[in-house]
């Protein structure tokens, strides 16, 4: 669930800037205040994060944030090794030890009472109470909180509640604009950028038909992987339909009428 | 849960190829992107996945995806053996270390947790954090992340949430035509031809029954078992009765009306 | 929960057939299809596996499924003795290693993971995974899976899902003819055939009465139980309120009602 | 939860035969068919059941159900001594070995999974399996299985299932007529046989208000209750209130009511 | 959970009578009969039972009853002591051992399992069954069950039901008429008797706000609250507000009615 | 969860009295009266505990509620450490022995048995039950009992109970009025008068549109967060989408119309 490896870092990965994200995601780092990137899936707020990351020459501890996750996951535990109790940190516990940036991808999906616990951690006191260890970790200049989030994608209960959100400066996420959106596919999969272009395209007219009832519309990712699927010999419309139709819906009338589309842009 | 055994591959498993289902699979395998199979139950989705690990040369590791399976189920878990506390690893663990083909299979079933863990593994960092062991494992080239997924047969929450669906190539697959299922039906059980043509045309029948209340309709894998018993010496109309109608519906009404349709194709 | 004990099909135990039942039961499982026995309460589905197994000269091992089963109850777990952790296989492992008849009594009690656990043995691969004990085991040519099901008695949640429905071989079980069960009632009660045909009549009368609200109607075990309290000196009158009108219901009218039609069988 | 101590049925308990319920009750003792006693709150069904093992000479072994008891809890478990693992038996798996009449009192507060165990136990089978240690004990000849049920205070789910009830020969008990009812209370308080008169006149009036909104009537136990207090030197009236009154309701208006009426019986 | 200190009765607890309460409840005990005290948040039952045990030179074990209580924190449990297994008694059977009066403060938000395990020391049988220990206690003359119960605070599904309230004596309580509640106000906060003649007048006025949608009413501890801010310096407005309006309620119009309210009390 | 550390108290913590909030707090501290502190996220709660303990000199205990935590986790449980068995304290029996502050952050997000576990320790009895270490502990006079509660975030179920309310003097906080809370911003922020003045000026604005369905309005924590990014470099009017807008609101058309009332303001 976490990683905190320190050769993850060294080369720099690809993260197109599209706005004011990044300046004022730095700039909150300074500021030493907890960010909370929201956006929907596949928009690039993981890569902003490793980026971030990489620039400021950080090691990056994330945890994938999910309803099973317990404290304990996150803080440490005592553990039985050769007769003995030892004391083995969690993710959380080991990010602010180290001033590491701490990234809570999905952050809603956690637990209330995990998310609890980092309250502390969130505002002017920037402690840990780590109380199975009974320790309280005071977190280095260089720790940073980071929180990912989809307000897209909420069922009724999997709200942040509002002591939660208003610990951290929010920065909104959008899929790019076209012509920006066009480099990141060609760069990503290899592609040539007519292909790149069109798979834009069609990408766009799908975002525009708010009536299809999808759960969520084309990312970004979807458009790099058809597009690596054309470039390894699948001819276009179907790996349309592979990469992009069918991730989306399980509705046939709904997949023919995406599919239709598809056919349009190739 | 889960099976790993090396020598599982060594007989070549049939499958019957019915469109471009298996061209998909294998290029977006030597893409190295997560592939999703959705078809109902019984139309060889298990199959092909064995048949792709048979052609492929890789050991095939399945997860039989349930409500109950935990994280640690999956990637590994100490446990006391002779006073000391040894890893062991769980099989998404093995398939990553060795390089395999993880099946997860009807990964919808699965708790929303366990498929999180699973999502760094899903896109371009290729990495599994196996955080009670404290270690990330990058996964070797030769892994290949492969799901199935019956959308006709969701109950309300039980569906993927977008940001794990966005991760897959999505393979949809049908129940094959006439001539093919005639064939795989004949070839599996041993029944003569005509025999497989008759159940074939009764099932085709069922499936036309929108209105039956089936909640799935009759799959070839029940075709091949009363294919058996007939073969077996049962009359066809009572294998019929016993290897499709009863397995299909529990009501009374509607099991005398599919068995009038049973009649007619015997 | 499990029963494997060698001795306990060594007579032959009394099950009357009546129809193609026991028939197919034996062919699918010379075909090793798995049986699924549908019926209501105390129709002899028990006895019809009892009777089946030591036909077939193998041993039975009986899982009552329920809610509360894990896959560790069932398939084994670790146990501490002597300061040694030793493998305790559970009651379906033990089944498939000894190529015993095993019989999930209620199946449709079970949760879904516990069931989920079965699908592998349960189509062409025939193999258990048992995870914990990391091993893989392949069932031997004489092992059977056989599973009874009550569908009128079924509460909302509690069906079958069709991926597991569609794996087994489904014989539809009712209560006998009237001659038949009055056989049936005498044998097993001993009490006078006279007295078992007003059983028989006043429980079929109890059938026909579709609005009386009963969750399930008279059983032959009912029967057989009013038989054997007339047998032990209790009035017929007296022994059919006792045996069968109160175990069926505890609305007053009603039982006052199904009071009034055994008096008029007596 | 249970009791077995061999002296508890050293002396005959008080129980004032109603109607046929101990005759049949006996009868079917000696059939060893199970016995399942239907009431309302307070009528005697314990009583009845400690009568019976005393006359029949047999030690009682009484389980009150409830929604936290586990199998282990009935069954037994391995209990670390010494340095050993050590099976202690459960109430339910002494009862057996030992032959003792088993009371299963409230049984419709069990959990399912519980019940299923005892099913084998309560058919022709006469077994209990003991998984976990291993075993399976055939029932001797003296074991009696007995439950108590309140079909008068079911909440929704919490109903016997009918693969459970017709498993048992049911015997509805009520509150006995007037005449009799005094007796038992003047014999079990020692009160004088005029204030019992009073008491059971004021139930009855009670008992005959259906409108009054109460979850159940005033039981014979809570006549006793009153007739102790006034015994005690507790003014009569207080008494109603204080034993009948304010164990029946909270809303203060109905308690008037029902003050009312106590206060005319004295 | 529970306190058995034998030192905490040994100064006489301020406890001032109303009605027939105390005499009913001493009575009771003589018989052996289980008490159950019915009132309202704050109107003195704990008192009472703290001046009956001191009265009767019994010691009070006290358990605060709540949902998570499980049998096993009452009756007891095996605890691994210096490598030996040892068991421990949990409050209600230290309660038995003892013959000490046993008190449920709350009785109505304990689990039903947990207060089915106390029904046979509720009646005629006054034994405790410690299943886990195998072990049944007969409780000696001198053991007391005492329950608590606020009928006015019932969310739907926590009642207590028939079978256990009908084991209890039931005490109604009610907050004490003005007189004698400011006499225990001015005793208890040591405050002048004019502020407490204030608080009651302003407290009686707030409970004949039927309409005001407070949950519960001012209880007698909130008018001792404010009477010891008053003592120590707080002007008795805010007095009023702090111990007793933002108590009662969170809405802003509500509290500035009570707080009009308590402005002419002063 | 919980942090003891006794030299945290060392520097007095900026907090800014904005009524009798503080008075009142002091005087039920003497009295030894438990305060329940009242009001929305990021007003300053957690700031005047901090301030009344190092004011008063003692250390502050504080633990973050939620719904995972378990009485074991508040008081203590045994562990094993060398082959010996001891028990650790939890935070609240740390707080108790030591005569310490405790503090329970949001306790409204406590389970119920957790709260009732505090209930002896919150009236007259000032006790402590630690049922699982066998000890009860009078708190010392020093000891303080102290929790915060937000009455605007409250979902269905989560209120606290009227027998817990009562045992608190409670505090209603609220934001302080526009010069206040303009010092307050301008001191913790380090940023200009005239950039507080205007947050403040919008925030207020924001806290006038009830109709904006915001779950809750912006608070003195935002308006802070705002001024140090502008400190840092970020223009006014993105520092307020980012720190005051997007924490409010997923909804793109209410964060449209708070961000055009961030560009009136500068």
């Amino acid at each position: 669930m976490a990683d905190g490896a320190p050769g993850r870092t060294s080369a720099a990965p690809y993260y197109r800037t599209v706005g004011s994200e990044r300046d004022v995601f730095r700039r909150a780092c300074g500021e030493r205040l907890p960010v909370l990137l929201k956006g929907p899936t596949g928009c690039g707020k993981s890569r902003l994060v490793e980026a971030v990351a990489h620039e400021l020459g950080r090691p990056l501890v994330t945890v994938a944030c999910n309803d099973e996750t317990s404290a304990a996951d996150l803080l440490g535990r005592w553990l039985v090794r050769g007769g003995e109790t030892v004391w083995q940190d969690g993710p959380v516990t080991r990010a602010v030890r180290t001033g590491a940036i701490l990234y809570l991808d999905e952050v809603a999906e956690a637990r209330e009472d995990v998310i609890v616990v980092l309250h502390p951690l969130a505002d002017h006191r920037r402690e840990l109470f780590v109380d199975r260890h009974d320790e309280t970790i005071l977190a280095p200049a260089g720790f940073q909180l980071v929180a990912s989030f989809n307000p897209g994608y909420r069922r009724g209960p999997k709200d942040l509640k509002p002591s939660t959100r208003q610990r951290f400066v929010a920065i909104a996420m959008r899929y790019p604009e076209a012509a920006i959106e066009t480099e990141i596919v060609a760069t990503e999969s290899g592609c040539e950028t007519s292909v790149a272009k069109r798979l834009v395209s069609f990408a766009n007219k799908v975002r525009e038909l708010h009536e299809a009832g999808l759960a969520e519309t084309a990312s970004t990712r979807l458009l790099v992987a058809a597009a690596r699927l054309v470039k390894a010999g699948v001819p276009p419309r179907t790996a349309c339909r592979a990469a992009i139709v069918e991730p989306l819906t399980d509705d046939p009338s709904t997949a023919e009428a995406l599919g239709d589309l598809a056919d349009l842009a190739f």
